[in-house]
């Protein structure tokens, strides 16, 4: 089978490439296995070369096959000075970067002053957006261990409760069944910091007839998943069983339109007329949803610009909100995964409003 | 009291600057209270804009006091557009930023021709490295919690348990006394695995007889803290307990050579000094410690180069450890702040190798 990094090497021709920097840790993880600071230079023709500190050399070197480890000080930047001198000694005149910083572009662009260098990020993300059997079963775990915490959440949040007790509860279970800690800060917005589609988790006490947002995830060998349920403790209000209603059928539709070859754009249109037409149009302030897998955000995005189409194996959440300011939000969220004739939940677990 | 963005503006003179971009979230944080996706333009003079995107613009309006908010699109790279173009009404010549993407800089650059853009990331790590007595109280407390998180650790750890379940106790004894989440991901590596210094937590089971690393740590009011002890189940070995000696010895010395105006490096090598004293020098491979706050790592570090001299109010790691591949590592770390005659622990647990 052809390795990841021999995948990207063979879309080195079309953009007129002779090598590329990885620089960013998920990418470097993705190639390689190692997660930590590091760099990885990969030439056109040759020897991969993967930089690392003292800190993590042992590791690296156990771990990693398909690089030459080479052991950089512990100094900052020092890194970068490496690779420019590699690439000065095999007379390159393009490469390409994944994703650097603006200080690590300036150091490498000084000893290269003839060189092009340029941002070539896209070459990475087409192969990260689209998953194989191996990304998609630890994505299927993530997503179930994801699944257990918004169960846990069902049945712990009560009247008086802090959120960040309920948090708590999500992350030890999450946690206890094998979860590789958090995909992103869990969100417990309850009462009127609903309203707050990055609501977080406070020290505020759940109250009776409060909406509480729930939104979670679970990494199972670095994969990400994400789910959002919205509920009530108590009897909901008529004007909350209506937005809930309004989300969910926007989630539903918008999920049931997901297929390969579909415009992301119009997914996230199915979701935003459906929610406009019941005249909660402004109230619904991001975009559908986004890919994941190694990181929480990825491509593609499905929001109003998006042109690209979803292909097989991508992984993306559907996630249509109606957040009301000083009343509070509804969001229901699962992660998808694109199939040739629709799609299927990953995440998988009661949409009910109200708890008890 | 003069704020912070004000103290910010202050430093621009000398470095004869206009402006200031700054990008980095954490940084937004330090300044306006605000966390999430933005951009914040502090002008020498005049109004500071926060430009957010319209999934924060209510909690960004209701929140944030020092700056005017400015709404920005959904699409990618639009903030810096915005940036770039109210720089450019301003006709600034030398605008300074804390850290851009290489692709943010060249969209800067692209608009603003004749600007000079420099990293002045420098400037905001001045002031975020010397803690307030707000950030003392909250970095108490996180360290608070970390402790508890220990002691969780020490109460749950026995023969056959698996890595991650110890990690789930640490984060569920942390997260319910409040704990904003995780500092960094929890480390619980056990066996030859403690070797590795930055091993993470696996689903190996723990053995009679192995050195487990714990490090941890909890956030309080975004602010984290740093904390790693080594222990043993049952009988430590001779070599077990001569290296933990070692190492316990190397941190307490550190420990006590803390204090304001003494060199970062000279720290950093009373500790080295004596592991390298007991022969295992080359099996300490990492610097002794790093600065902590509302960043994991940040400045000042205390490393070998290190030439910076601590001032009163820094708060850092002290962090020796000895790592022996195929045998495994001891490594001890307590988050110190640094005062006029000396330093205090903030993290307060126990040292004992043995754990019962």
């Amino acid at each position: 089978m052809k390795s990841r990094v021999d995948t990207l090497k063979s879309s080195f021709e079309s953009e007129k490439l002779e090598g590329y920097i990885v620089a960013n840790a998920i990418n470097i993880l993705y190639f390689t296995g190692f997660l930590g600071g590091a760099r990885l230079f990969v030439p056109r023709e040759g020897e991969n070369v993967l930089y690392v500190y003292g800190v993590n050399y042992v590791e690296a070197e156990e771990t990693v096959k398909n690089c030459r480890i080479e052991l950089v000080k512990r100094s900052g930047g020092d890194a970068d000075k490496k690779v420019a001198n590699k690439i000065k000694g095999l007379k390159f005149g393009h490469v390409g970067f994944d994703a650097l910083s603006a200080s690590a572009y300036l150091t490498l662009t000084k000893t290269l002053k003839d060189i092009e260098l340029t941002d070539e990020g896209k070459l990475v993300w087409e192969l990260r957006k689209v998953k194989d059997e191996t990304e998609l079963k630890h994505m299927r775990k993530a997503a179930e261990l994801t699944s257990e915490g918004m169960k846990a959440a069902f049945e712990t949040i009560r009247p008086g409760l802090r959120e960040y007790e309920v948090a708590a509860e999500i992350e030890y279970a999450m946690r206890r069944l094998g979860s590789g800690g958090v995909a992103f800060d869990t969100a417990v917005a309850s009462g009127v910091r609903s309203a707050y589609p990055h609501g977080g988790c406070t020290s505020r006490k759940i109250r009776s007839g409060d909406l509480v947002v729930l939104d979670l995830g679970a990494k199972y060998q670095d994969y990400r998943s994400d789910l959002t349920r919205t509920v009530t403790v108590g009897k909901p209000s008529s004007k909350q069983v209506r937005i809930h209603e309004i989300v969910r059928e926007a989630q539903d539709r918008a999920f049931r339109s997901v297929q390969a070859g579909v415009k992301a754009c119009d997914v996230d249109a199915v979701a935003r007329g459906l929610i406009e037409k019941d005249g909660y149009g402004e109230c619904f302030v991001h975009s559908l949803g986004h890919g994941i897998g190694l990181s929480v955000h990825e491509p593609p995005s499905l929001n109003s610009e998006a042109e690209e189409r979803l292909r097989v194996g991508n992984v993306v959440t559907v996630e249509p909100g109606v957040y009301i300011v000083e009343f509070g939000g509804v969001r229901i969220e699962d992660t998808v995964v694109v199939c040739k004739d629709g799609a299927e939940k990953l995440t998988n677990v009661s949409y009910d409003l109200r708890l008890d």
